[in-house]
């Protein structure tokens, strides 16, 4: 069994308006130190079978197939091995 | 100026449909191997300051309070010195 964390981000010069808005939050509720907010996504994928390296292809196909928007959207991801 | 990368993750106990979702649309594309898929949100927040204890505090209320629902989420984050 293998863990893989995903973390899928905007591209730097792509708009975020939800950041923007939970940035508006945080500066309503005082915490005007607060200079940026950007938001992505994080996901925990369990995957059977304990080769890293078929695990690293599946993966990083599926962000380009479906987990992440290449157009507007970078990708990350680590490979944890699972007991069990 | 600090960096806090902070990750917002749906309690063990609690469903997760959009995770079911995507497992499903995995499975339909042939990534059989995909046993579970969970789905949380990441967060990066930029922050003035340079006291890693304050940033601490604040970053913690913000999940409290804004961030995370402590009623179904779980929240950790890890903080970044930046230059500049």
């Amino acid at each position: 069994m293998i863990l893989a964390r995903v973390y899928v981000t905007l591209k730097p010069a792509v708009n975020d308006p939800q950041g923007l808005t939970v940035m508006g939050g945080l500066h309503s509720l005082g915490y005007e130190a607060v200079t940026d907010v950007r938001i992505g996504k994080y996901m925990e994928i369990r995957l059977d079978g304990d080769d890293p390296d078929v695990a690293e292809r599946a993966i990083a196909e599926m962000c380009d197939q479906l987990l992440a928007n290449p157009v507007i959207e970078d990708f990350r991801f680590v490979l944890e091995p699972q007991d069990g």
